[in-house]
This record gives structure tokens, sequence and C-alpha cells, in this order.
């Protein structure tokens, strides 16, 4: 297989992309100058190169050179941020879903990266998603010094069946750590999102919206 | 005028209408039976005739003949339920609100309809909305016997600038006479709402999510 | 059955609407003037009072009054038009269609409705369409003298399989007529319409643009 | 700037892409196998040296290894095809139009690309598209033996203003020659293409489809 036919196979598994726009995509480089379609190179190549994944919430990040010295732990800025509370964690589907709460920048505790999420009847969830690790990571901390203590578990999953079954499996499977160190979990709020008319909210969000008012 | 262009210019006043498409409307007429187009103008003559404006709520009804006798108040099926929970009161903006709300079958307490919003910087918001009519209305319920009064006031106004303000306009409105019963005004509850994922949620939804959490 | 619900259930069969939307279109109503439901109610009522169905193309047009006396035949605009070209004939679908011609202005020629389309396998067209009414149009057109001759009549239907049936059908139909008078027929020109990208052409458009192409 | 950020930039920049969907793609990438990545790389770095730009029509097109020996000129499989028809030459913008009539297998002639287009108002047209090439190519195939000769030139470009710009100014460009020759230019034809119905059809498309009827 060639050059361009192999190109539009990988482009086509981009996520939303189709072969028509992987074809576009392929007669966009070839239209770029050769040190622009090596730059790219480069770059796709040597991208987990500088990228690491944080030992503590697995979310991907830019490695600091600076702490690149042997032996030392891979720790995200949000981690390694002393001034966050380190009581509150958010466990999120993924990297991106990480990404746009700090973006909002209406959350100061840290993150759990699940790495993907738990389909309906799944049977092999352990493999779907990183709740070893995750457990592995409760446990450490509740074993850790005071004010690193867990003490909330926000479950900050999607609100359509797949995030709210993976929502129930992590419950699930955290019963006993929580129960044991008493850590609270909860659910982020649901109700009416910004833009919301009451003639156009369906039943399930209108409940919620009843249900948590104040 | 003659009736094709009267009719395009009426039609292209209704809900989310533009001129072509009244167009289509008038076209569709012209090929139903006489007898089709009598029974439509028959009932659009007819709509209020049949149809009472609730002594209570402020919606549209439609009129039971059995309450046709004279001076007899003329109150809706939910404000004469004797079955649903008076002391609960949702404040609207249209009867299309009150109507969603019903249906969803999610609340068991009575309405009352504004008729209508308040826009930024209105000058005569009591123009827009029926405020003095429904302080008359809490203060006659609260004069009532005991298991009438009113005891939450819930402003279920549409989330954006004009339902906020709106909301806000009510609640500095009622704010002597909530004082004097000790009415708790309530919001609906803000946050996710249903099918909503975090990597698309805005800033301000997200927010109400994480403040709303339980 | 009352009016609202009746109204709901008469707007929920206009072009386009659905029953949500027939919904918001009663409460609009209901928040209309008396005076506007009446005015309303009139012009439909009415609607077909005003409108005569021309006795040539068969379209809807606006009765002049002064073309009301006693016996007059019923002539639209266009038709009753002598510098009008009476010898090309475009057939159409709907008045819509010919409205549509018309709008753009770029036509001199005659028009006949058929008042509809010939859906794919149907066993009785001729009860579609006024396909009876069009040939003796054109024979009457025929019979008479020299300058009203129909020389060629453009079947002007829509581009897909129900209007490229109505199409064939129509000239089947006409064959015995248009051989015997030496009736041109000729299609609307098939090819890129304005915005069309090669990229995005489907196979049957280019080929058409690669015929016609000159 | 790191790899994420550096890749985000990239693909942003690709056709129809915007900064999110950019992001996206990265952390598409953050999940593949190492493997994976310098897979992609490998390709998009060895892109071009597959491909060669056809000598005739300009397209870009995979190298058969065979033909790769010193001084052999390089020509497309469209071009080095004796069975098409070489005197009717249709020029098209862009690569991914070629392939687009190409695969909808309606013309038999041999193409040029311009390797773009000519927007309103370009000072430097020369440098936007290949005119001189294309002229080069024009006058060597009259130069040759009698069946190479052009007979015909097709502007096979977009019907908008930038693609109708783009043929006037290669029409103009090539009157000289096209004049010496008596080759003929065309254009793609233009009136309904696929779907169209007459009520939505815009003036200029239904202008064209009558012009165009037969």
């Amino acid at each position: 297989m060639n050059s361009i036919d192999k190109l539009i196979e990988i482009f086509s598994k981009f996520p939303g992309i189709g072969p028509r726009q992987a074809r576009r995509f392929v007669y966009h480089l070839l239209t770029r100058a050769n040190g622009a379609l090596e730059e790219l190179a480069y770059h796709i190549k040597n991208l987990k190169v500088d990228i690491a994944v944080c030992d503590d919430c697995q979310r991907f990040f830019q490695l600091h050179h600076t702490s690149k010295q042997e032996g030392s732990p891979h720790v995200c800025d949000v981690c390694s941020n002393k001034t966050r509370d380190h009581t509150i964690l958010m466990i999120v589907q993924r990297d991106i879903d990480l990404e746009s709460v700090e973006k909002n920048d209406e959350f100061n505790g840290i993150y759990f990266v699940l790495g993907g999420s738990v389909p309906i009847l799944e049977k092999e969830p352990e493999k779907r998603i990183r709740i070893k690790k995750l457990k592995e990571f409760i446990n450490l901390r509740q074993a850790q010094d005071k004010e690193q203590k867990i003490k909330e578990i926000i479950l900050g999953v999607n609100w359509n069946p797949e995030g709210e079954n993976t929502g129930d499996y992590v419950a699930k499977e955290l019963k006993s750590i929580t129960d044991k160190y008493k850590i609270k979990i909860t659910h982020l709020g649901k109700g009416l999102s910004m833009g919301a008319e009451l003639e156009y909210t369906d039943s399930d969000t209108l409940k919620n919206a009843l249900k948590n008012r104040s």
C-alpha cells in the first residue's frame, strides 16, 4: 500500500474524520514544503518523548526537563501544586475532560483520569479504565500525612448511559475503600444548563432541576 | 391587500415562520376543501370562546361547560386540584412552560404564569409581566386558611439573560411579601443537563454543576 | 375535541409543522387580540372567494373584480399577457414552482400547473395530476390562430425520482399530440448549480455538466 | 513550544479543522502505540518520496518503481493512457477535482491541474496557478503528431466567484494559443443539479437551466 492510501487509512481513524476528509488531509500535506512534512513527522514521532503519564492523576503532560533527572517521579503541574486542595478528587473519563474543567478554572481540587469509560454490559470493565491504579492512588493518599488525605471523590462523568455506567462501576469498586476511610462520593449537579428554556427541557433534566432547586 | 398576501403577512408573524414558509401555508390552504377552511376559520374565530384565563394561575384553559354558570370563578384543573401541594408555587414565563413542566409530571405544586418576560434595561417591567396580579394572588393565599398558604416560590425561568432578569425582577418585587410571610424563594437547580459531556460543557454550567454537586 | 386541540391537529398538517410547533402557533393566537383572530379567520374563510383557478394554466390567482362579470373566463395575468411568448409552454408540478420561476424573471413563455406529481409505481397517475386538462389545453391552442400555437413544451419538473417520473409520464401521455402537431418537448438543462464545487459534485450532475458543456 | 501545542498548531491548519478538533487529534495520537506513531511519521515524512508530479497534467501521482530509472519522464496513469482521448483537455483547479471527475468515470479525455485558483482582484495571478506550464504543455502538444493535438479545452472550474475568475483568467491567457490552433474553449454545463427542486432553485441556476434546456 502506498503512502497516500496508507495516510488516508490512518487519518480516517482520527476522531470525527471520514475517508473523504482524510484524502483532503493528504492533498493538503502534498502541497506543503518538505520541511513542513519533516517537522510534522518529527513532532508525531517524538510526541511521547516529551510527554509522560502523571504518576498521580495518570494524565498526559509535558515533561519539564528539570524534572528529567534519574528516578524522579513524573507528576504533572496540577498534582504537584501544593496550593490546590488535595482532599477533593475529581474522577474524569479522559484527559480532554480534565482539560475542559481546568480551562474553566472552577475547580481547585485534584484529578484522576480513568482513561476511558465502561460501556453498558461490558464484561471486563477493569480492562477499560484504570480502576486498579485508582484504588492504589487513593490507598496511598490515605496512608499519607493528614492534609493529603482524600475526603471527597467527585464522579466527574458525562451524563449519558456510558458515563453513568462508568460512575456506578467506579463507586461500586471503591465502596470498601470509601467506607473504610469515610470518603464522601459526590456527583456533579444536574439541572438546567446555560441557555436552557423550560419549554424544551427534557424530563430527566427538569426532574433534577426541581430536586436540586435551592 | 388580497387574502393571499394578507395571510402570508399574518402567518409570517407566527413563531419561527418566515415569508417563504408562510406562502407555502397559503398554498397548502388553497388545496384544502372549502369545508376544511371553514372549520379552521371557525376554530380560530372561536378559539377564545371556549378558553378562559384561570383566575389563579392566569393560564389559558379549556372551559368546562358546567362551570360556565353566572358568576362562577374560572379556575383551571391544576389550581382546582385539591390533591396538589398548594404551598409550593412555581412562577413560569409562559403557558407553554407550564405545559412543559406538567407534561414531564415531575411537579405537584401550583403555578403562576407571568405571561411574558422582562428584557434587560426594560423601563416598564410591570407592563411586560403580571407582577401586580402575582402579588394579589400571593397576598390572597396568605390571608386564607392555613393549608393553602404558600411556603415556597420557585422561580421557574429560563436560564438566559432575559429569563434571569425576569427572575431577579420578580424576586425584588416580591421581597416585602416573602419577608413578611417568610416565604422561601428558590431557583431551579443548574448543572449538567441530560446528554452533557464535560468536554463540551460551558464554564457557567460547569461552575454550577460543581457548586450543586451532591 | 376542543378548539385548542383541534387547531393543534390542523396546524400539524401544515407543511413542515410538527405537533410541538403547532401548539406554539395556538398559544401565539391566544395572545392575539380578538380582532386579529377574526381577521385571520375571515381571510382563511374567504381565501378562495377572491381566488380563482386560471382556466388556462390552472394556477390559483387573485381575481380582478373587473373580470368578475357573468360568464367571463378566469384567466391569470400571465396567461392573459399578450406580450409573453405563448408558443413556449412550461409544465410545472405546483403553483409554488410557477411562482419561483416567475420571481426569477428568466422565462417569458406560459405555464401549465399539473397540481401534483406522479410517484413511482403509481397505479392511477391520471388522478394525481391534471393530465386530461393539459391535453385539452394543448389541443385547444393548436386549433387556434397561428401565433397562439404551442411549438415547445418544457418539462419543468424537479430533478428527483418523483419529478422525473412525472415528466416521463407527461411526455408519454402527450406523445400523440406532440407528434401530430410537431411540438418539441424539452427538459431543463442539468449541470453545475450555483456554488457547485467539482470535488463535491455527484456523478449524475457531473455527467450532465460534461454532456451539456458549451 | 512543546510537541502537543506544536501538533495542535499544525493540525489546526488542516482543511476544515479547528483548534478544538486539532487537540482531539493529539489526544488520539497519545493513546496510540509508539509503533503506530512511528508508522504515521514515516509515511508523512516519505509522502513525497513515493510521489511525483506528472510532467503533463501536473497532478501528484504514485511512482511506479519501474519508471524510476534515470532520466525517465514522470507521467501519470491518465496521461500515459493511450486509450484516452488526448484531444480533449479538462483544466481543473486542484488534484482533488481531478480525482472527483475520475471517480465519476464520466470523462475520457486528459487533464491539467492548475494547482490553485485566482481570487478576485489578485494582482499576480500567474503566481497562483500554473498558467505558464499550461501554455507550454498546449504548445508542445500542438507541435506534436496529429492525434495528440488538443481540439477542445474544458474549463472545469467550480461555479463560484473564485472559480469563475480563474476560468476567465485562463481563457484570456490562452486566447492567442487557442485562436492560433483553433482550439475550442468550453465550460461545464450549468443547470439543475441532482435533487434540485424548482421551488428552491436560485435565479442564476434557473436562468442557465432554461438556456441549456434540450
